[in-house]
């Protein structure tokens, strides 16, 4: 059966005091409407509406390039309304799934659930079960555990209050009765809007079976009206993800010290410091070692290289039994072959490393091809700008490269050649070869020390 | 009516275990004394009385400059004893507010409440009930909510040890009444000393009317007695600070790591990270972003710029859409224009970065002005000490600084200028000039590598 | 009387997930067989009997070099037969306690009253009161309150089910008793297992008295089975370890926020900021303030020194009112004497320097011994590699080292000599010299930028 998933994504989100509309601020590194959008496509659904409103604009743009079927809701109507405003678009044949822009941990297995029912003909309903129901709508369930009514909770007896178990909004049923029942919506309330949540009532009145399911944790349903609610959430999503790798085999230092945003697929007795952050696609190979305050984006680490503290590493390819850090900065383009090394105070961009090669001390390695064996001096700067050109460092298998050296680009260095310390290589040097480019070193005598000026 | 207020600061605090005098220790970044003097100087008082004792000169050091008064405790014969100590210099028509050095967290406002009705002849008691009131002095409320006397633990009843509101000892009342009771208050108990809670007796006897506030957290009421609940103190405080920020609309990647000592002032939709440490007067204009393990103090940041993770940041004017980082620190004196930026193991001091500029890569510059849209290439090194002076670079619009270069201070370049890569500069280089300050490069072929010693 | 220890480590830990011994895996720093092996130690034992099974050459291999007797367990039959396995080797006079090493943190006092208990000829069990007993072996005691039995869950009755003291396994005994019992264990179970507890019901069978005594906290008797159970007793380690620190006279900004990974002695008044890791033996004296995110580990610090943010040290000793950091990177060898400051990116490694001297930016000291007073600039580098061997650079009480200079080693620069900027000094500068060793500057007018390529 085919599945419409409507995302309300209206909502102005004024106590986020944003500039963002809500739905697009970030959890675990992606908008909190993305992870509705990801969930959703789980279901592979025959289309996704996104209901956009307040500052449309911006997320009709942030999230074009998706195949989302975007529909205005100029006027905020009403949850009810916004729904309506997707329907034209909707078979009646179809199921419809309601989901919220600003709810954004709602698992797919879950929402899976509630599809399967509304398939059967069923609503499918979202409940939850909170320690303190105040304000929200109770669940009335009949003798088989069906759903008869939700009761707000002005309108609630004493008896009603003490329930626990409450609406969520999150529901699925059969498209043709919402092309039915929302045109029959009323907006004579306090708020004068027309409410999705009076479906129930209506499918109860018309004999359609209400189901209720509740999540694993309170935290799929909740939703974020202002920043406090949001870091909440992303603390507890956070933990899930640290637990889901501690189950898979991976130590946490800390695991209120790790955030993942993005993916990150780590091998068997990885182990992770405290303070550590990931973004992007991760993947870390078996026995992998991060240290402490480490930041990795978008890299794939291989067995057993271990990556020291204060690290940070973007759009690397590290092979195996290489150490980086601590205090390297490898920035995107950087291959590091097999135990090979990059030390503290290094930064790299667009430059291959080679085989059991270092870079040790205080260097910058820019557009530059490391062979095999070699070692680069401390202080070493690849001079790979003009100031308009980029260009292209060479350095052969087993070459010397002294400290304090400058290899102005472009420019080749033989394989087992030698650069002294202090040189600025602006030629090529050849296989083997020595190259000096310095200063020849004069020392006078008895030199007078400058004097303290104004004395 | 004049208020003055009486600070008690003259105890020991052995329990910190601490060559520093108890008060003196600091919370968010400020002396717990300070704390309570700032609370305090909120009501515009007469004058500040702080009773001094242990290590009492170390106190009157520290806080010297400001408008306090010192009065001296050279015996520690109680509370009341402390309060007398400072009657001398208050005027029975003021009100009397008493304090206390190590509660550092009262807010103004419960403070107001109480000299408010101090000044009109009641007694104002502060109160808090707690889950465990075991050891204090509970609270004996009369029919109309009056407090009709303190009992301590030791002598109360059953009954009464049921109550969990107890005495927090801040109180104010009119200056009169305590010129009349403070020299009646008797040594005749356990401890042989003077306490002040006795003059809630003696109000009740003589007709005075006792009124009781409660604050709105436990902790404004917290005293401190050793480091662990200083710590506590403390991270309640910062988790308030950081409430307070997303309540402004700031995202907190975690609202319990992020440490505010001093003030931070944050506009809209300003991200912070995880484990960000902010000292002294700090400005983030709107849009900023600090990155993971950013230390910033005293600094002022514009609109849209970014901080890049692992970043330290003192003493710098930053302005619009600027990036740092990661790994950069910014010394005292920083000044970047629009647009500018200062990149991975760069340390800049007293330096003025010109619009669109750039300092990218392992680089110090201290002591120097640079233009617009200048590139300083990777391990460019500002010469700026020669053992006894300071002297000035200066760099003008448009140059271009090869990698590796020193510039030996005193030493201009003009505008538009060209260093070579590794040159060591020690002279003016005039506009649109080439400069090049370097050995000849010399290969030599078959160059014997070193021998292994030994080997 | 003579004391036998028997540590069970043969089991599989199939649920950490990992090519490591399960007892191998770490806790604050060392295996957690480790932690078991040391405080059992403290009891002075005759002996200590591991039995090892499952990777047992990796945990024989890694606990090599210290007085264990390592005893296999060829099949899993059991804690009854794996303890069987260690008696042929325990003298029937002796006590034996048994003790597991997957749980790692049982204080040696309560070891030590289980021994006690076995040594007057009593069976000391080690019990545990929990919130949730389900599953565990809940304790049978008599009028006296001597346990006379251990029902299992399965075999419990409603009313011994609410009982919520619980069996540990941990206890000691007779060694006689021990080896009378343990061949006369059956196996008649669901597990077809051996179980040591059968042997609390001998004792009583045959009128031995078995007492049993309690932890201090619940987590000395936790086991690991899994990475989540690891983490928890880390972290709830780490905080006991922080809470000791501040009742000795430490400042944590953090509490949640230090780990120490072996032994760290701190003197009065020292100051940790957040966020700190310490490994190895650390020793900080009086008012030592150590700042954010810094790493120490095996390192020895003098009153008064400074450490500032984001700093690692190690195998470092360091005299007294030292200023080390921001982004300072001490390595093994490294020594720093009174009022000596090492920088921002500056790393060193087997260094001495000397009283007064100074490395504040971007430098590299390796092999290298510094007198007094000496300046050494932004941007040097000690070139003590040549590719084989590493030489060293001597430099004299007051030198001067200008900003990006190179000192290739073996070298010496005498005292108050003085290096100027830029120079690669190859050979030795006798005292108060002054050395040059660059390339003389040209300057050529209107010289023509590079082009784009391309364009």
């Amino acid at each position: 059966m085919k599945t419409d998933v409507v995302i309300l994504a209206a909502g102005q989100g004024s106590r986020m005091k944003s500039a963002l509309p809500k739905v697009m601020h970030g959890l675990a590194g992606k908008p909190m409407l993305q992870h509705v959008i990801d969930s959703a496509r789980g279901l592979t659904p025959e289309a996704l509406h996104v209901v956009i409103g307040h500052e449309g604009e911006q997320v009709e743009q942030a999230m074009s390039g998706q195949a989302l079927n975007f529909v205005w809701q100029r006027e905020q109507l009403g949850t009810g309304h916004a729904v309506a405003q997707a329907m034209p678009n909707i078979d009646p044949d179809a199921v419809v799934l309601v989901l919220y822009g600003d709810v954004p941990l709602t698992r797919r297995e879950t929402l899976q659930k509630l599809v399967d029912m509304a398939a059967k003909g069923d609503l499918g309903l979202l409940t939850v079960t909170l320690d303190d129901p105040s304000g929200y709508g109770r669940i009335i369930r009949n003798a088989v555990g069906d759903v008869v009514a939700i009761v707000e909770h002005k309108d609630a007896t004493e008896q009603e209050k003490l329930i626990r178990e409450v609406n969520t909004g999150i529901l699925a049923l059969p498209a043709a009765a919402l092309h039915d029942w929302l045109p029959r919506l009323s907006a004579d309330n306090a708020q004068g809007e027309y409410y999705l949540t009076d479906v129930i009532a209506m499918a109860a009145e018309e004999g359609m079976r209400v189901r209720a399911i509740q999540p694993l944790a309170e935290q799929e349903v909740q939703g974020v009206n202002n920043r406090q609610q949001l870091a909440q959430l992303e603390r507890w999503y956070q933990r899930r993800l640290a637990d889901a790798l501690m189950a898979e085999g991976v130590t946490l230092a800390d695991p209120h010290r790790i955030d993942i945003r993005g993916s990150l697929q780590a091998g068997r007795d990885v182990q992770i410091d405290i303070n550590t952050l990931f973004e992007g696609e991760v993947i870390l190979a078996e026995g992998v070692h991060i240290g402490a305050n480490c930041i990795i984006r978008d890299a794939r680490i291989g067995t057993g290289t271990r990556v020291e503290a204060n690290s940070i590493i973007e759009g690397a390819v590290i092979a195996e039994n290489a150490q980086i850090g601590p205090f390297a900065r490898l920035r995107p383009g950087t291959e590091m072959a097999a135990g090979s090394k990059i030390g503290n105070f290094v930064e790299t961009k667009k430059a291959c490393i080679g085989e059991g090669s270092k870079v040790n001390h205080l260097t910058y390695i820019g557009d530059a091809e490391i062979g095999r064996e070699v070692n680069v001096g401390a202080g070493t700067i690849t001079c790979n700008y003009d100031g308009v050109n980029k260009s292209m460092t060479i350095i052969g298998d087993g070459a010397f490269i002294g400290s304090n050296s400058a290899l102005v680009a472009p420019v080749e260095i033989g394989a087992g050649a030698t650069v002294g310390a202090g040189s600025t290589v602006t030629k090529k040097v050849g296989d083997n070869q020595l190259t000096v480019a310095r200063g020849k070193q004069v020392n006078l005598d008895n030199w007078a020390r400058p004097q303290k000026k104004g004395s």
